[in-house]
């Protein structure tokens, strides 16, 4: 008789684990179990998964708004801007609805196989989209990110493993309900979405501890959050560090689109990675840039720091930026402005203290707008356009789960094939290799 | 005046550390800053840096001999295989050319911009492909290694720190300097290519340790040197650990196409990543294939493990096959055999005790290549073909600087683009985000 194949995992806990350790990692083996069906589970199947979830958020509007309540009297501490990200609204819980909607209508990344060619041997070799398996995801108290990241796995056909911050634990319970009915009413298993449901912190670390469980993690939050679990992950990262993202306006600018980019660029929204954070101005143009510019950055309210030269050719910029500015992500009304010979120091500006996310110039000089894209080695590098247009949505990828600054993998703006890698996949008819 | 923008990195070390870190570290800011220049050179330099390095190594073939000959004497304690991995030898050489120039005839993988589209917006966005930047390559006492890492690296237009066995540290040093002299020939920095001249351990910690300096490293050796770099280095691995490869005989195969293979997979070559370790026969059809294979693998010599099954079968077959074997990378002429029910137990077993490597199935049933392409969840996944094709040559990549058994940024076969990752490019024309 045949002797038989078993999936059963060999026991790997000894018996000083913690509880919460054996549960995290009970979670991972449901979670590598259910990324093997995901794999082989049908679009229509996952997109009528995401299209019962949002029906299962708006039957259930009630249980969500209690276990929010909860949430929110229990975090009493939380400063309001945190509570406000922790709150559920109708409008939130149908903008988590349409968000679903929104998913289910993209083109599903996986299945695509690319590049397929036939070689001198006689064999067709190409490359098979398929979903990289378990992702982890990391985040903050915000319930929302809750239903955006369930929806972006499951879309992808990958298992997920969730584990939002400690004050959202009912209301993301009470979302993962309505995702584990979802899943069911499309024949996937519950376990392609599970949500950490514990408040303990040792359950990040036993997250970042097995590899074996979890093929990627992605940390959504603040530079603290990013830093520890880039620092403790044993698996690969797809992590977005600072924003320091620069305009450089070359001598050779249409001053018209300068000002309008540069003005874009720092003042459309303040708090995002990619906004503006430092301006450089070519010296040859530095007096009628700063002219135009300095008066609309004042009127608009936003605290100007110059290096030497261009607080000598701007009387209203009193504030000296000294190289912490340079480095720094403001993320606020604050811009550092540095007049520069030329590109070549504009670029080597970028090169010491950017931070690898967006630069952009202004320029109609076709070499030179040539040489910043080659030669600035961030993720995205623009010529006359806003470093706003950093964005998932913006750049055509339908939806986004973060932004790499990174190299390796995916850099930006990362969206659904992200998570997703590509497998060779070869066609034969019996060859065999001479 | 404009303040002036210096590159000179800020001092890092302590007094504390020891000289192989403060030497390391000194390579790392060298290659960051060549790796700079690289990544603006032309492929007409790098190309030529490539011919250059070719006809440096013909002139200097006496001294490569004497230093390599000095390398043998002092590593008298070496294995017989150890010493040949060591030994240069004329035709070493020339083969070592010839990979130069090979490379040289590839395709520029660098500066190609893919998908290039207008959005809604109006700016137009695509992908250019660009160098990592700095990669670090760490491999065994085999010279010709140095030189082919060199030459995919300028190829692609990263910077290099290599850093080979201790044993051959002399005949690196050779090589090195063919390398630095066809860099100079060409106008590219020296630095872009740099070989590590400390026989000490310490040097590979300390290259490990500064991710500010090296972007990725690609481990190739053993997987003791391999397990080793991955624990320790704080930036990207390209890695590639175990080759357990399996054929499936499906009860639907072609017997012919199906003995070809299995043949052709394990004898073709035995201490090969891609030569199949394990053979997964299905039951309906286990009597007929076994009474084929097991005489033919016998006359070549190659011992079989069965299960139950197939030693019931198979009388020729006497030792069994254990848990253990399944696991076993063999690289040598072994073969361990297992009866399965179908299609879904042998990729159960797959599953278990496969590393993700390469997997085929022979079969004539279109609706099981099916399934078994797409959930199979290897690095290459084949249908009625060896597993000796997965390879960068026969993949058609032109050149291979590893096969990945990661799912993260490159996987399978690595070449030229395996070295690259690809940044966002926005064109605008004063282009501002509503």
């Amino acid at each position: 008789m045949s002797t038989s194949v078993s999936e059963t995992p060999t026991p790997v806990q000894g018996p000083e684990q913690a509880p919460v350790q054996t549960y995290v990692r009970e979670l991972g083996q449901r979670a590598r179990a259910a990324a093997v069906a995901m794999a082989r589970s049908s679009t229509a199947a996952r997109n009528q998964a995401l299209h019962a979830i949002a029906l299962a958020l708006d039957q259930r509007r009630a249980e969500l708004m209690t276990a929010n309540a909860a949430d929110l009297a229990a975090a009493s501490g939380l400063d309001e801007a945190m509570r406000d990200r922790l709150r559920l609204t109708p409008a939130r819980i149908e903008a988590m609805r349409e968000g679903l909607i929104e998913v289910a209508a993209l083109a599903d990344p996986v299945g695509e196989i690319l590049h397929l060619r036939r070689r001198p041997s006689g064999i067709e070799v190409g490359q098979m989209r398929v979903p990289l398996g378990v992702v982890g995801i990391i985040y903050e108290s915000r319930p929302n990110v809750t239903v955006d990241a369930a929806a972006l796995c499951i879309k992808s056909a990958n298992a997920a493993l969730l584990r939002g911050g400690s004050e959202s634990l009912r209301s993301n319970q009470a979302i993962a309900a309505c995702v584990r009915a979802g899943l069911e009413a499309a024949g996937l298993p519950q376990d392609a979405v599970q949500v950490l449901a514990t408040p303990e912190r040792a359950a990040v670390s036993a997250l970042l501890a097995m590899p074996e469980y979890v093929d990627v993690i992605v940390p959504r939050g603040g530079r603290g959050l990013i830093e520890r679990v880039s620092a403790e992950a044993k698996m690969p990262v797809i992590k977005h560090l600072d924003g320091i993202c620069h305009v450089y306006i070359d001598d050779r600018a249409d001053l018209d689109k300068a000002e309008a980019i540069a003005i874009n660029a720092k003042c459309h929204r303040y708090g995002v990675c990619n906004a503006m954070e430092t301006l450089l101005v070519a010296e040859g143009v530095a007096a009628a840039v700063l002219a135009r510019l300095v008066p609309a950055y004042l009127a608009r309210g936003v605290e100007l720091r110059g290096c030497a030269r261009t607080r000598a050719l701007a009387a209203g910029i009193t504030c000296a930026a000294i190289d912490a500015d340079w480095a720094t992500e403001y993320l606020a009304p604050i811009l550092s402005i540095r007049v520069v010979a030329d590109l070549d120091e504009a670029m080597l500006h970028i090169r010491r203290f950017g931070s690898a996310h967006t630069d952009a110039i202004v320029t109609e000089d076709l070499t030179r707008a040539r040489r910043f894209l080659t030669e600035v080695d961030s993720s995205s590098v623009m010529v006359n356009a806003s470093t706003r247009f950093a964005d998932g949505f913006e750049y055509g990828l339908g939806a986004e789960i973060g932004i790499s600054t990174d190299k390796f993998h995916a850099r930006g703006p990362v969206g659904l094939e992200g998570l997703t890698s590509c497998k060779y996949v070869v066609f034969g008819d019996g060859h065999v290799r001479q």
